[in-house]
């Protein structure tokens, strides 16, 4: 399936580690990327001019949420998610299905698809593979995600069944795509368990897809078992398409997953934890809200070049916690977002240069010392 | 009481509508001049590059509230205001008289001071006019200004009782002012009483103060009375030196109170009413959360630059509404502000071609017509 507007360009491996470019038709992605989630067409307290100062390149947002409000006819009408949402990089919407299974209400699942009652009204919606795709094409984004089913992944048998059906869906949103400006990825699932994570990776290989997502990683398994799947699909997913790994993570993830031949990233973790007073750093979190930071002139992370460190304190940043000022959302997203931007461009980097096993040991050293 | 590092510099006058520059220690301010409140050292929901992109020149800070919260000391300790809000042009703090009077409990007048519990904890304080001063040093703004009383406008009597006391008060706090690079404004008061306006111009401009605020004009009185006492004031104030309007206003008082001869103004409104999902115009107000915008691709205000209405629709910041996200408020505030700045660069522009009163006029022939 080759699409002339979409090019993956492997520059280099290392390892398993991989640095590409990702062209689309709003610009490149260099990869690793973590890509910033705009579930409701906004990444949360952060304008896209912020967004850009960050060198944030790709963001991330939600077919569930925008379907049901403000709907994606109207998206579409006023001239798709990119003028709506004023981001003119690329942007990638995932396809409902972890959504439709994780936040709706009395869902009835079936082989043409998902039966559910929205989480804001309780009004009834069916959601099929062909329906994600036409919600998707008219949200316009850049690269669209195949419909697929997120299960329980402690039930081997209900796995071998729901794996069933994403394939089969796989198959109908592959058939139901019209639009050549988009790119679209299958999903790799199979929840814990490697027979099922390497036939769902052939399977959908087979298929052919222009990207592929590794779905059902982020819902609480450990993370040996997430790196146990990464290292049985990686030498089965072709090498000159990207690869991302949905909803993950944190900078340790990021590492991680790099090594294990992931190139895409998100996670909702650094604007969530930014709206509870938290900023990330490198070896940990910062609670910035507690005491400690009150009379703190330092800024948050002191190597760090983002906007927020760059200009603030943690005595300030904790004053707008305390006295409840938006401004800390703000700033903590800004920091938190930039922080996983920029270490994933810093993997890259060692990437092209042949030294990434000698910046993850570094990573890791510096976790133990602090 | 001439200030070698304040100067306001009267450039025109069109009619008693005045053009100037004020010239402080952190930059000129170039007037008829808009400032944005940061009551807590922010300004809600807008980072400080984006003041600086909407052309914000001052901005005011709060000295009852930073002194509850976070501490004046604290501020002074970790280098003064601008630095704590990472704001480097001119900074004005109101002397907490307003917030004393209006949002503290259980408060007691005497001569000397005021003793009130604070409104977050009620834990029990003492101002004085020594004091007031004293915390607006450790602040650190530009402009500072005298400790006051707010009264109640409708009782003549008490009113008489409490300018003699915020007249000994503004005396004292002369007294007691001592950093050369802040500049110190009396505050007129006399409530809707012209006979107590004009004792109280009269008793400050002998003093001497590098300014004068009109204060007691933003509580509820008629716009009638409003105009009546700055028609008073106007001909007492000194001419070379800045009249600064506290807590108004709207487009409309902008205007109206230009044209009777105010260089400063401030007001919550343009944020307080971003939050309500309301949004400022020339003509009046837009509530934009409103369902008839659900679907309206068209931007806040047609011909509006600032970032918000050059990039995003009416529907979208709806949808932000609807959908509780935090950016609804930054871009309403942006935009709101951005008015009121636009407003006061328009009516200075006029006044430097000797075009204000046609600039009124077509003011309020644009809202008639609206």
């Amino acid at each position: 399936m080759p699409n002339a507007l979409f090019n993956f360009n492997l520059q280099a491996t290392d390892g398993r580690a991989r640095a590409g470019v990702y062209h689309t038709p709003h610009g490149d992605v260099s990869t690793p990327v973590f890509m910033p989630v705009g579930t409701q067409a906004t990444v949360k307290a952060v304008l896209p001019r912020d967004l850009h100062a960050m060198d944030a390149s790709v963001v991330l947002a939600n077919t569930y949420h925008l379907y049901l409000r403000p709907g994606d006819r109207l998206i579409a009408d006023l001239g798709g998610l990119h003028r709506f949402m004023a981001w003119d990089g690329p942007i990638l919407t995932d396809s409902g299905g972890f959504q439709v299974f994780s936040l709706s209400q009395r869902r009835k699942i079936d082989t043409n698809g998902v039966t559910f009652r929205s989480h804001l009204d309780g009004s009834k919606h069916h959601f099929t593979p062909e329906k994600a795709v036409a919600i998707q094409e008219n949200l316009g984004a850049d690269i669209i995600v195949c419909f697929d089913e997120c299960t329980d992944p402690n039930d081997y048998t209900y796995n071998v069944a729901a794996l069933t059906r994403t394939h089969a869906w796989a198959e109908r949103c592959k058939a139901a795509k019209s639009r050549p400006d988009q790119a679209l990825f299958g999903i790799v699932q199979g929840a814990i368990y490697a027979d099922l994570r390497d036939e769902s990776a052939r399977y959908l290989t087979q298929l052919g897809f222009d990207g592929y997502a590794i779905g059902g990683l982020s819902v609480g398994e450990s993370k040996s078992d997430m790196h146990a799947m990464l290292d049985v699909v990686d030498p089965i997913l072709p090498a000159r398409q990207p690869r991302y790994l949905m909803g993950v993570g944190t900078p340790e993830d990021l590492v991680e997953c790099v090594a294990r031949g992931v190139d895409m990233f998100d996670c909702v973790l650094p604007t969530r934890m930014a709206r509870t007073g938290t900023a990330m750093t490198r070896t940990g979190r910062l609670v910035v809200r507690n005491a400690p930071f009150a009379e703190d002139p330092a800024p948050i992370d002191a190597g760090c070049t983002c906007y927020t460190c760059t200009h603030f304190s943690r005595a300030y940043v904790r004053h707008l916690i305390k006295a409840k000022e938006i401004l800390a959302h703000q700033l903590l997203s800004i920091h938190n977002l930039h922080l996983m931007i920029t270490i994933a461009r810093e993997l890259r980097e060692a990437i092209l240069r042949g030294e990434f096993q000698a910046y993850r040991d570094e990573f890791w050293r510096m976790r133990v010392e602090s």
